[in-house]
């Protein structure tokens, strides 16, 4: 198999200054952001929550899918999907995000998905918690790590494989992972996984594997390319680098008033405006607290509470905006003490960017 | 109401040579494209069909939403949704484009939505014709533009309006416009016009306006923005322009092989490879032939059917692949004669690009 005609391709360095390339246009175009007028809304309209697929999509037909649990367990398992559905069922609404959400504010910027802010949504996810499913496939005592591999398969930097993801028996103790066969009221969708994925409540969305063909119990740590080399934090390029987990605190605001089509700047009319968001952390930490910037100090808004514990906040802030040009900003703390800093710091590839939101915002002047 | 603030954001010129703008990005982010490995399919998954707002998606409760039916009508109407769900009931798959698709691949570019090849998508309609609607409102003789009212608002070059667009009595007795509240099966998703829109087959998708609140017989034409101004193919800016209608032949290669993450490009292994896609045209003109260029000659691919009269035509297409890199390209004729040409031609807003689809494809060579 000869790698190396693609692997060029990842050594370019990203266009800097407000530039983008033609490859990262084209990954703009595949993958979809969230409508940011949907932040006043708990649950993310199907259709309308962020998607970021490494590789094609894969449609796979429901009747033929398997999950098949296999490696150091002592009672290995095939199960239809009809086996899965017919576990305990739950419903849980869960907040994803992308590990690379804000990395066009990450300066300089590296060559890959330019997210701006859009890389979140919150659906309420259908399936089965999955910690006795594990249980039932006896593990062995010495297993490290449970691999989740996925269906999809392709290319990154050169190396060729199918995405997967593992998580160590601690994790599976200390964090409630589903398998997940619907959402939002609905079969999954195939963009979103389907037949099969998992969902891991509180970290960044590379650890909720879509299209799940196996669970696999080793005895050694995983070191599949997704786990070992990508979604580590960096700042330099060939430094190990440190695993991606939990969410980092943020907050975004629900854009107000109109917007310009092309721009997206909006227009308000002068007077009383209900600013309004969603501010989320990792872990199921609760938001403790969101302030806006607004007429050049920090007011704290009021939260006006979660659909569900691993679930993003809202919150809402009366404003009195005045005729002129404005730049509101939002910044949530947790209750562990995190928040969200104004700028962000750097990483190679620009994973984990929390720095506030800013909105452009043009009041109207009625005397005008 | 002072419009000027948002003005001169559409006075820049288009970043050239492969570089994008912040504003483009930002577009591309929010708006959505198909993801082409579902075009083996002939109904796009729901949430992967294109997504092109102008404004901001209104979130409208279906129990509030009414349509009203004024102007030159003398026997006007108001319906709510029971009322109208209350109709015969019709479903229809039928391909939608974006009259901007493509226009990344025109220069010198404009400042709009930078689509590539993903402003396309085909679902099930789910609705009611529109023509007996209109007959029952009893029109007057002299109606010249039936003006289809939509409930989102914005700026457009410093213009505020709520997004409105028209169709003649003679475009009414011509063209299957249907009323539509659902898609593949469910109810409308309010990107996608909820709880009520149009839509207007074998036109592109400007017309088929979502969010639908009015349908106002004019006696005169209608001026609005979106019509008189927006929509018109220009090769001066300061032209009248041709109001743009029906959607070019046009087709798309499903990418074959598995992708590079991020360059999207594809790796394939030797030997026979059935190329497959979609090929559309517009009006109901049925697609006549699809070429492929491969190994620098072009040949005939298979059709494989249409879902509907309005909705694209499957193609596939058995190909050798042998070691080495190729340029892989297709290229649809409808049964009026019309085909694609090679290279887009110049309009000043990239509107009706339909050049034909290029795919660059490695095919591995086992001796490597």
């Amino acid at each position: 198999m000869n790698i190396n005609p693609f692997h060029p391709d990842f050594e370019k360095p990203a266009t800097t200054d407000g530039l983008f390339s033609r490859d990262e246009l084209r990954l703009a175009n595949r993958n979809s952001g969230i409508l940011l007028e949907t932040l006043n809304l708990d649950i993310t309209p199907t259709g309308a929550h962020y998607l970021l697929n490494h590789f094609d999509v894969p449609v796979i037909a429901d009747d033929d899918h398997q999950l098949t649990l296999n490696g150091a367990f002592d009672a290995p398992l095939t199960l239809s999907m009809d086996d899965i559905r017919a576990m305990p069922q739950v419903t849980e609404a869960v907040t994803l995000e992308c590990a690379g959400n804000g990395r066009e504010g990450v300066s300089p910027r590296s060559h890959l998905m330019p997210w701006m802010y859009e890389a979140v949504g919150t659906s309420e996810w259908i399936g089965t918690p999955l910690a006795p499913l594990l249980e039932r496939a006896k593990p062995h005592d010495n297993v490290q790590d449970y691999v989740f591999h996925g269906a999809d398969f392709g290319f990154d930097k050169g190396h060729p494989h199918n995405f997967a993801r593992s998580l160590t028996p601690q994790d599976i103790a200390e964090l409630d992972v589903m398998l997940v066969w619907g959402m939002n009221g609905q079969p999954l969708l195939p963009q979103h996984g389907a037949p099969l994925r998992i969902i891991v409540p509180g970290w960044y969305g590379m650890a909720s594997v879509k299209w799940l063909t196996g669970i696999e119990a080793l005895t050694t740590r995983f070191d599949g390319y997704q786990q070992a080399h990508g979604y580590h934090y960096r700042t330099v390029a060939d430094e190990p680098g440190v695993p991606i987990t939990r969410i980092l605190v943020k907050s975004l605001i629900r854009p107000p008033g109109v917007p310009d089509w092309v721009s997206r700047k909006r227009w308000v009319e002068a007077g009383k405006i209900t600013l309004e968001g969603r501010a989320w952390s990792g872990g199921g930490v609760p938001i403790a607290k969101v302030e806006v910037l607004a007429d050049s100090q920090w007011q704290e808004a009021e939260l006006t509470g979660a659909p569900g514990r691993y679930a993003w906040t809202g919150w809402r802030f009366d404003w009195q905006a005045k005729p002129g040009d404005h730049v509101l900003k939002c910044r949530a703390t947790d209750a562990e003490g995190n928040t969200q800093p104004m700028e962000s710091a750097f990483d190679v590839a620009g994973f984990g960017n929390n720095s506030v939101h800013s909105i452009d915002v043009h009041v109207d002047d009625p005397a005008v």
